[in-house]
């Protein structure tokens, strides 16, 4: 016999689907779900569905959004600088510093051929277009310091420069409360080239 | 400046009052609504929603079920032997070993004066009314080998003992202090197998 009533066991199997979310952990949300009060599962699947429905990209800056353009591409923020990332949840990460007060371009992925991503699949061409308004002076390049990261960061620096805009790249080094003894070679080579004069 | 759309910031908050999700992880698990196709955010959204209208307690055993009398009580089961367990999980863990023919009976909880659940606050006086019918010969008490579980067990078997039915306790194959719903197959098995009488 099945061992769940049969909306419990599409319910862990929908969860199920979500990342990092094992067999066992599904069945504990699923409970957890129906111990609910209704009114509070009913707002957790309308929060589900409005998410959805009603984040798209910004038109600019390819950024989720509610509204087009989005909340950083309309406000009153610096746009002679626009910093380049991968992810969306790169840009909360930067704004999270709340020193940066530029724009942003979300790539939506970054070059690897590899898994067959080339230069078209992410969104080059538009932060091209968007350089041509003349009112830019530096692109910061933040796409994530692993192969595929510096890979489309050298292909974009290489499309930009002509154009005669600063091009800089976020300096890779030692984290702060890291430990020089646990760094990998790499890492405390770029540190030591990156180094600054204090 | 919030650092995400309103849309996103409400799933992220949603996720994160399920149990053993963090920020972190309700951030990447609404990344990864956000990235999937309408239709699959849909189902996962009607799953809840559906699970929750539709699953209610089984009047006779207490399990949950979406049909009343629920699947195992409207079986051709062992009407003979009732299985006391604390969770509708338990008895997801008990058909897993599929030797056990007998009914149900849920509990919800445990008796614990530390949390203040008296015998009043979980479904003993409802078993006690089930037995009744002079049908049961056995009832298995199941309930997790912990302090509460063992208390709830001692007590329920001091009320039905008089009855003239067998009461037993399954065995302690299960590490004490253990989870029920945690426990593989065969120490389960073993358990159940090992029941003596109180």
């Amino acid at each position: 016999m099945a061992f769940y009533a049969a909306p419990v066991a599409r319910l862990i199997e929908e969860l199920e689907r979500l990342p990092g979310i094992g067999h066992k952990t599904a069945q504990r949300l699923a409970f957890h779900i129906l111990n609910q009060p209704l009114e509070r599962t009913n707002k957790l699947a309308k929060s589900i569905v409005d998410a959805k429905r009603s984040i798209r990209f910004c038109s600019t800056c390819y950024n989720l959004t509610d509204n087009d353009p989005c909340i950083v591409c309309s406000s009153n923020r610096d746009k002679t600088t626009i910093c380049v990332v991968q992810d969306p949840r790169d840009v909360v990460s930067m704004e999270r510093i709340r020193e940066y007060k530029g724009l942003y371009h979300v790539l939506h992925g970054a070059i690897s051929p590899m898994e067959g991503i080339g230069p078209e699949e992410i969104k080059i061409k538009e932060l091209l277009a968007r350089l041509k308004s003349n009112e830019v002076r530096e692109v910061i390049l933040a796409t994530n310091p692993n192969i595929e990261g510096e890979a489309t960061a050298m292909y974009t620096a290489r499309l930009i420069k002509p154009l005669g805009i600063k091009v800089t790249r976020i300096a890779h080094g030692i984290p702060v409360g890291g430990d020089l003894e646990y760094a990998d070679e790499i890492t405390l080579a770029r540190s030591l080239e990156g180094r600054r004069e204090i």
